[in-house]
């Protein structure tokens, strides 16, 4: 993405995907080590363009001739492709720099995720970079694959296979091992690419980057990401809010969901990984499909083109199924459900237009087909009376061992149905290779498992409309301040987040009147001491005037003898407020993620049930609601079993407050913690009672 | 089942899948009918006993001499396969039961998932078999399929296939269309079975009684079931026993886990469908694993073979994980961290040995080969090491790329490393079905996707040795009567599970002296009212011998308002307790899984998070144990973040002693909810403050 106009970089993928000339930096005589096999990929491929083998201690390379250096190429190629080791890198990429090349990729490791002298080394190359314009993709990049161009350069040797399938989809991936994988299992299932990249250790060219350069090539129609961290999320964000706005579908695999694959991440890539909350949030938001398997990775992209991003109004995620088999369906069925998509049952008009075609069907939560046999016309007749069912708004066929041996009674009929004006797809309960070819031939999305199905639909149903995110700087984490409870109160003030009534007073006494009755609470007010109750910093249940100055006393003591180096004038006093519930609602700037929100229960029980709703900031009012659903111990205020409600509206409305942090950079705000925010009962609204807040 | 001897039937399995001779009632002479199919398919396959085809409509059937009736076949056919209209079934199990067939099949739907009428004819058909002694299997059961004895006698189109692959797994299946999905993916990942059975709606014959019968068969090494319910439990129960004692693996994959789910398995087999988690809590108990999902079910058997369950000591469930690619790993280890399996380490001695052995890792979680290079000897001499590391109790080689194009480098090693004494599995990351088919008959477990890999591994290690379960006759719901809470607390001193102090006096009054302080609560004592608080009949917070008069006049007041029919003479008056927490600990005889105990959160908590264990009853003190670290609410006073520790020993003490219900049938407990027991700080024990049982 060009930041300056938000335009793709044409001539950075030109570089990268279409060069006229590609140098092999290293390229081996042996064809069958590493760095042999770029040289033979690309003469196996018929690449059109010039290919430079540099190699000093050789006269000829795999039979071509060998250049001595980079200088005494007879022209200056427009990527080059660094095939040696680690300690030689840093030089090559300068003598690129200086000769003008516009793309290198490295593929030596340890940079970065090598330790110290690694990290310092990358460091150097992102200089280099910066100072001399060149891009660089890598280090550990095993490079760049383009069908349409001819272009195998790589370094995997998954690509020694003639064949490659060429598609719709472009891939971008962390692992340069999984780019070989994909291209395996996509030809398993006739499934081809429009281009793939190992990205490597990023320490230029990122994923958002790179995808962002090609969005206007019309021979891609979609992006399929292999991410291990969410590293470079402002890029990544960038290109998902262009890809949005262009209908192009992006679909990730995102590693790291639980503790110990997030570990893995960090020694193998050298990335930091986050909570992974934040990145499904992250993900979402910028309506990217996150998929959980890596067996629906290569099968959701049909269903993505075909499946619109919802842009305002109800969603429309009612899913309708007809099958030749009850329990294939149920199977189907059961993975949705765990997944928490509905699948609709057929209205009765549905059911007697159904019974006038002469459909018979069984009563039940899916259209099940056993009874009136398994035929095409049968087949196609239900499929045409679910197309014009307003219940469903996507029709899923699974079908059962017809579809090994006797295609066209069931398969055929939804091949026939490719063009239907509702989204539709298909699982076959057998292992059914033909008919699963035929139906992606024909454009269907189709799946080989009900767990895959279910794990596509569930990510394509989950994504949502990006909005237009705000590009607010990120501050180094240490230039943060934290505020006094008092300043925090007045930022609150000015977003509109509601809290109890607040007076100071000096520390030093004496005790002011106060304008609320007792009891009251007092605490120690100073941006030094932001974790108060560590140091006797709080006094509860102050009872009256009396109380209130001995309270003084004893909080001058405290920190005397608790915070002795730390400054403090000023103490806090306010009113005890109970509420129904508490809860936590925070915002901050995620490293990866950029401005976030999260709203969570209070207590304990955040940190036992990590009960929490997490979205990119800002959020609506509507949004903030959603939030509160996906929180479960609200549902204990919720009315529930006719327990009392809470304001749940002014809850909502107080997260939507907080969040729009994120849009005004001059308050220069990098994290907001209200904990706790009391829930009051319905009508009554909501009051933080203390809260945290970060300036840089 | 035997039930006397527990032997297995081997009579039955003999008529079952080794029949002489077998009848085809209403064989159809269109070999592409449904009523056609099995006569056709058992020809093709070469059935070697006798086929009867009986249609009193024609002369030949197929071109065979068709029979006129069951009386006419010049023998007494040892099983029957009743291909004719749900109306004329009973009439044939008749005939068949005057002749004295051994089994029969009834392909006909159209009983008691049906609707009523269904139902009474399904019933019919119940008591036909009980009282004559014919073993029924069906309704709606698309037959039986032996490999050994050639016998496909089955209407499942998907048999009309020429080759069924033969292996050592014997299948039982509540979906008739599942058996052929499964031959056709087996056959795709080289697995074979030693029979099928499409168990139908299991009017007589059960998955566990077919299974059971087949126990001492030297061919069956292990067991698949596909299953929509639990129904016939017990049977299930009994055959899971004796399978665990004779080390033959059973692998489950149950529909239900969604509501929506459950809801289908219903309408579509006419069973009701018990709560998912208490059917997960059954199939671990009784130590079958249970897979999550369709890809993991063929591919599950050969890990469960090399997994022996635990029999005691300290779990050994510790995964190693060696690969070629560090992404592909990842994946596996994120999938199994998602499912709690914990991937281990290489310790320093083991990792010392690697050094010494020449062979280059990259420090981390997993053992990564791509720095030492893809070969032969780098993979063999790893595992070699592997197997001898005593931190390592499983074995898993990922292989990248390699393993489609050169299985010689990095698969050849894990096959030859077979009979390593340790269990070992492979999953490969690219499409490589020839690796998987080489690994496959080997005998090496292997997987196509990380998420089969990590279903089967979870599912092997969630599994737990079943213990010798009673018998405990289960009385009709309808028959169980609550009991007073008086009467409740004198049971649960039977079992030794501590409750409140407790006194009864007459509702009449006059209030009694009592043995313990105020402040107190007054409840209703009468089995009549077994939910007190919805007649008004508690009364909390009695500070003094005053107020316990006037609350035992409201009480009379309240009884005679809300509940004016019911009989109640007495009044329990307990002292006011509180505790860290509450829970719920309950017992009941589940209509489907048998006597169960469940430790849940108390409260509103317990409905909106679901936080609850569930085991079979009864369970030791140490299981109990393992129950309270599955509830989540219990880490609040776990000592969790220095909050104060609630007695958990105490509470272990008290769900092992309410779980002997199990054990005590002369005590003819149905049910028994403690709600709430209150936990106590560590050391002061828990107390039951209520209690519901209903005795039959």
């Amino acid at each position: 993405m060009n930041s300056a106009s938000n335009q793709p970089d044409h001539a950075l993928a030109q570089a990268l995907l279409f060069p006229q000339s590609v140098a092999l930096y290293g390229a081996s005589d042996d064809a069958g080590k590493t760095a042999g096999r770029p040289l033979k990929f690309l003469r196996a491929a018929g690449y059109e363009g010039k290919i430079y083998p540099v190699n000093p201690n050789r006269q000829t390379v795999q039979g071509e001739t060998a250049y001595q250096s980079l200088a005494a190429l007879p022209e200056v190629p427009e990527h080059v492709f660094i095939l040696t080791p680690t300690n030689t890198v840093l030089d090559a990429v300068h003598e690129c720099a200086r000769l003008g090349v516009k793309v290198v990729t490295i593929l030596a490791s340890g940079f970065s995720e090598s330790g110290p002298d690694g990290a310092a080394r990358e460091q150097a190359l992102r200089e280099l970079s910066r100072a001399t314009g060149v891009r660089v993709l890598g280090p550990s990049s095993l490079g760049v694959i383009n069908p349409e161009a001819k272009l195998v350069l790589t370094a995997n040797a998954a690509f020694a296979e003639p064949e490659l399938p060429r598609g719709k989809v472009f891939v971008a991936s962390h692992s340069g091992s999984m780019i070989g994988a994909l291209v395996s299992r996509g030809k398993a299932r006739g499934v081809g690419f429009a281009g793939l990249v190992s990205v490597g250790g990023e320490a230029d060219l990122c994923v958002g980057e790179i995808c962002a350069a090609t969005l206007d090539d019309p021979g891609i129609e979609g992006y399929l990401l292999f991410l291990e961290s969410l590293r470079h999320g402002d890029k990544l964000r960038a290109f998902a809010v262009e890809a949005a706005k262009r209908g192009k579908p992006v679909i990730a695999y995102k590693l790291g969901r639980s503790a110990a694959a997030a570990e893995m991440a960090a020694t193998h890539t050298g990335a930091l990984a986050g909570e992974d909350d934040i990145a499904d949030a992250f993900l979402k938001d910028l309506g990217i499909a996150r998929v959980c398997g890596l067996e629906a990775l290569p099968e959701a992209f049909p269903l993505a083109k075909r499946i619109p991003l919802e842009t305002g109004g109800a969603p429309r995620r009612r899913v309708g199924v007809v099958t030749t088999t009850g329990g294939g369906a149920a199977m189907v069925v059961d993975q949705l459900g765990i997944r928490d998509v509905v699948v609709e049952p057929a209205s009765p008009a549905t059911l007697a237009k159904l019974e006038a075609a002469g459909i018979a069907v069984s009563a039940g939560r899916v259209l099940d087909l056993t009874l009136a046999g398994t035929n095409y016309d049968v087949m196609k007749g239900a499929l045409d009376i679910m197309f014009e069912a307003p219940e469903f708004d996507v029709v899923l066929a699974v079908v059962g061992s017809s579809a090994r041996f006797q295609p066209q009674l069931a398969v055929k009929p939804i091949i026939d149905s490719a063009a239907s004006r509702k989204p539709l797809a298909a699982m076959l309960v057998p292992d059914a290779p033909e008919a699963l070819a035929s139906l992606t031939a024909a454009g269907v999305p189709c799946f080989r498992s009900p767990e895959a199905c279910a794990d596509a639909i569930a990510s394509e149903f989950a994504r949502r409309v990006p909005g237009l995110q705000p590009a607010v700087g990120v501050a180094p984490a240490a230039s943060a301040m934290p505020l006094s409870e008092a300043q925090a109160y007045a930022i609150l003030d000015q977003l509109g987040v509601p809290h109890a009534p607040a007076v100071t007073m000096p520390l030093a006494g004496p005790a002011g009147r106060l304008p609320f009755d007792f009891p009251v609470v007092a605490k120690v007010c100073s941006e030094q001491i932001p974790h108060k109750t560590e140091v006797g910093g709080v006094v509860l249940g102050i009872q009256d005037q009396t109380q209130l100055e001995a309270a003084l006393a004893s909080l001058r003591h405290n920190l005397a003898e608790r915070a002795p180096g730390k400054r403090c004038d000023e103490v806090l006093v306010q009113p005890m407020t109970r509420g129904l519930t508490e809860v936590l609602v925070g915002y901050r700037v995620d490293a990866e993620a950029g401005p976030i929100v999260m709203l969570a229960a209070g207590g304990i029980w955040a940190e036992v049930a990590r009960d929490r709703s997490i979205r990119l900031a800002p959020v609506s009012v509507e949004v903030a609601r959603e939030m509160i659903t996906e929180v479960k111990a609200l549902q204990t205020v919720s009315g529930l079993r006719g327990k009392q409600r809470g304001d749940l509206e002014a809850l909502a409305r107080a997260v939507s407050s907080l969040s729009q942090l994120a849009v005004k950079p001059d308050l220069r705000i990098d994290e907001a913690e209200v904990n706790p925010l009391m829930v009051l009962s319905e009508g009554q609204g909501v009051q933080a009672v203390d809260a945290l807040v970060l300036k840089w």
